[in-house]
């Protein structure tokens, strides 16, 4: 049966989004009120404000100011692994209730530059964060080099992932947006406490897409499509291991257009996340590399937050439901804050759609 | 010694430049005036105008509106390869001074919808080519498809390359804008009737330069470092199979902003083709890649035009010298015409000068 008969009309639970970007300022305000839209209440928060987010005090200030747009969401913050950050600060910061430190190596998207250049100094931290159960979330390129472009560097990351899990084996980590089947693989060969997000875009994307394509073009990049149909199977792989964290990273239209000659990196799927998650289930059953079988709502409700959930140790006591819509919704345009413009993926495209219960 | 000792006050033939897009209307105005800018009095015309040029009365009469522009410069002229050329307009097209077939895989990049889906239909065109002396220029991808990507499409393509010179031994090939390692063994494995262009930009870019930045963006994409590193070494190994094509393609500013979506591929090399040739083998010999003895006078001399004259039979009689200059001149910013806008490669950097003599 086609997913728009098997699941028109289904209810879930609230998508969790372990992975999200909302910026501060005007882009904030524009940004905040997208998360229901996409069928959220929970999200995963990421550090790297201008400058970023090194001290619990500072991530519980930007929390108080997403609450400010949007207190029915559950916030979940991060501290940006980084020099001043101590086996003390840590501690401290858990007990005020962050969730986890992510790390950046160096330089290798946007705003990364007061990133991680070797993880040895911070064995500490992390013997730290084992101790007190915060997460681990790694941004797993390894910066571009002499061999080491873009399209390599996931693959490079890989053994720095697998040692530190072999290090540190109780130490939750995340491997944020992976893009690879290499990454797949490695996730799937360490044990349970290593896990992986997969983003909306990367399920849709190839290298050809973003190369011409701005709107399309993020970092860590898509592969090839031997990679993104591995990124479909392991969505749908029902083990747990991977789940959705969209990396919905809105920039401002001027910063799209490359008119200095540099295009950020980023794709803003926020508004439709959830709903873009079930059309590339569709669309994978198009280029027939899974069936409308292996789609099921157990699987869809794990991917889409229930896996996450139970990793991070998270319930939604809220109890709030969404239910997903075959209809005509076509991708808004743009949207538009206090002098900001924001490009949504798939803009003009046709999209599920969802309704909050 | 650095080149900037070795060549500055040089004295070289003109260049040849055998692959330039040149356009058409306010664009060509815009374009034809750059052609000596950087060094070349000969240029080899792509035929991929709006319509097509498929015959040699639309060739010629393009030819005509070029030297309108500038009298100056030896047009060499091609036909796009296309249905309606049979041998018999082969043959009354070399009679009239056409000196090529351009061959565009269909929609592989700009305006080639028009382009091949099978070469077997063109057999005898080939063969009425391999009779009376034309030239088969070869964009060298194939169309992204099922495993096929911007990325290995011209590496998939090399074996219709081997099987095209094995059935035609006797036909002049250019495998054009080599991007690949696998292109540059490809042609060296092949006989003396195939050669490669290769353009300046593909001496300097990667895929990371590209990912970001609209105005190195262009069709073939450029690959990873080891695929630069023995682009450079073509371009210097002095057999004469690797010659300047800089495939400078000129896109007005708002088809490279990316504002529909889509960026226009093309690298605008034209006003420094020389100079960048020059600057390129610096940066190479930075990298360790080559030394300064790799870059001789006369493997300079060769790779600028004496190569491409030699295998396309053409003489300069015009015996024309440029001389080079290491000084302190920048690429402009921009190039303007009538409601044209065009941004050069490595727009702002400094750059080697050339003087007419």
């Amino acid at each position: 049966m086609p997913l728009s008969s098997k699941f028109n009309g289904l209810e879930l639970p609230a998508s969790a989004d372990f992975h999200v970007h909302l910026r501060d300022g005007a882009m904030m305000k524009a940004v905040v009120p997208t998360i229901r839209s996409g069928g959220c209440n929970t999200v995963y928060v990421m550090p790297n404000l201008i400058p970023p987010l090194t001290s619990a005090s500072d991530a519980l200030a930007y929390k108080a100011r997403l609450r400010e747009q949007d207190p029915s969401i559950n916030y979940l913050m991060t501290l940006y692994l980084h020099e001043s950050i101590s086996p003390a600060v840590v501690k401290g910061a858990r007990a005020q209730g962050i969730v986890g430190i992510k790390s950046y190596p160096a330089g290798v998207t946007t705003n990364s530059s007061s990133g991680v250049l070797s993880y040895e100094p911070f064995y500490p931290v992390f013997t730290a964060m084992e101790q007190c159960g915060m997460v681990l979330n790694l941004h797993g390129e390894c910066p571009s080099g002499k061999d080491i472009t873009i399209l390599n560097a996931e693959s490079n990351f890989l053994p720095t992932l697998k040692s530190l899990h072999a290090r540190f084996p109780k130490l939750k980590i995340v491997l944020e947006h992976c893009t690879t089947k290499d990454a797949i693989e490695a996730v799937r060969e360490c044990g349970p406490n290593v896990v992986g997000t997969i983003t909306a875009h990367h399920l849709y994307l190839i290298v050809d897409d973003w190369a011409d394509n701005p709107f399309s073009y993020c970092k860590p990049v898509a592969k090839n499509p031997s990679d993104r149909e591995a990124l479909v199977k392991a969505a749908l792989d029902g083990t747990g291991k991977f789940f959705l964290g969209s990396d919905s990273a809105p920039h401002d239209l001027s910063a799209k257009k490359g008119g200095t000659g540099k295009v950020a990196a980023g794709v803003f799927t926020q508004p439709y996340v959830t709903q873009l998650v079930l059309g590339a289930f569709e669309e994978a059953i198009k280029r027939e590399v899974i069936t409308e079988a292996d789609v099921t709502k157990e699987i869809l409700e794990g991917f889409l937050g229930g896996y996450g959930r139970k990793f991070y140790g998270i319930t939604d006591s809220s109890n709030e439901k969404i239910v997903l819509r075959k209809g005509v919704e076509v991708v808004q345009e743009l949207f538009e804050g206090d002098r900001v413009q924001v490009i949504p993926f798939r803009k003009g495209q046709s999209t599920w759609s969802i309704e909050w219960k």
